[in-house]
């Protein structure tokens, strides 16, 4: 028995579940959902997460894991080679903190849902939509890429020799940018990472364009 | 030494950090930034925290942890008692995904910063906004009343005996709402969970009203 990825190729979310999968070498079978004709608000999802959200990921013994990076977290417990988080909980605290930089305070404020709420309440199109988009997306970014400018080493990804947890949230931001033409321009070392972890090949498996739901 | 606790005594992110210090009995000296005025975007606070978002704790030695949930991960660690996560992975997965379903899907879309970019670019008033911040909280709010009336067993938290993860994210939660004029009538289970959190000493000490720098 396998576990199960309930998600959706363009989802960032569920970008960052497929790379731990993948950086861990677990195998998982993969149920895609089309958010665009809202098939994660159907019976059968709602009855394994009732958020209605991607992705949840279905253990073999049939119990249910939502939300990204608490899925993130059980996998690392479980299945800890290699691991995403560092041992010390002052290091731990930073890498999970420049997670939910991304997670909080750039994702949610950008996803479907609320820039379908900005278009129906607001009368917003699709300039003002993608103009919101860039503006949570920039400030963060250029945040990231100044703490990354002001370090003492260079490193190859956020906190070390391989991606973490940090990674796996920058990954995906990045690639979700450029569908609403995100100027990457200003962010070199941020870029810099992105390319790096594209050359991973169980990272690049874990990209929208490769996922069998894509179109 | 003791810790510094840079904050804000409405932010709900800054009332999370300081449930767990107190239930950890933890002693820290209170700075308190006026979100209003912009104080947390002056340099002395940006030099603790680029992002200029409360809170921040600074540790003993001069070392700065940010995020609220980073910070009580790092708490959670070092001070083990009392327990704010469980050790097992799984039940651990089920109290974070809980805790991002506040901190990631509802609290970042209500943030004060989301708030005013309405008004200043959607021309959003004070009713819009309000709808807003309903609007996100009540999705949420609706599928956690819905968890806990699914389940087998009446628990005093939401997760156990005391007060744990998920409980330091929905306790602020609900006390923002009130801000919003956010109806509370539909989940009386939520509303019992805070009612029984506030006779907590150490999370009634943490709520806004008793902060040094409320008015």
């Amino acid at each position: 028995m396998t576990m199960t990825l309930h998600n959706y190729f363009r989802s960032s979310t569920s970008f960052r579940v497929r790379i731990a999968l993948n950086l861990k070498g677990l195998d998982y079978d993969y149920v895609g959902y089309k958010l665009i004709d809202a098939e994660q608000r159907g019976d059968a999802y709602l009855a394994l997460n009732r958020q209605g959200l991607v992705p949840a990921l279905e253990l073999p013994d049939g119990r249910v894991l939502t939300q990204s990076l608490a899925i993130i977290e059980y996998l690392d417990a479980v299945y800890p080679d290699p691991a995403l988080l560092p041992v010390d909980p002052f290091v731990a605290a930073t890498v999970r903190a420049w997670a939910y930089r991304i997670a909080c305070d750039i994702h949610p404020i950008n996803n479907l849902r609320v820039l379908q709420y900005l278009r129906r309440e607001f009368g917003a199109d699709d300039a003002a939509v993608a103009a919101w988009f860039r503006h949570w997306a920039a400030i963060e970014f250029a945040n990231l890429e100044a703490d990354l400018a002001a370090r003492s080493e260079a490193l190859p990804f956020c906190f070390g020799a391989a991606p973490g947890l940090a990674d796996l949230c920058l990954i995906p931001q990045v690639a979700n940018g450029a569908r609403f033409d995100f100027d990457m321009r200003p962010y070199p070392l941020i870029q810099a990472i992105y390319d790096r972890a594209m050359q991973i090949p169980a990272v690049a498996k874990a990209a929208p364009p490769h996922q069998p739901d894509a179109f």
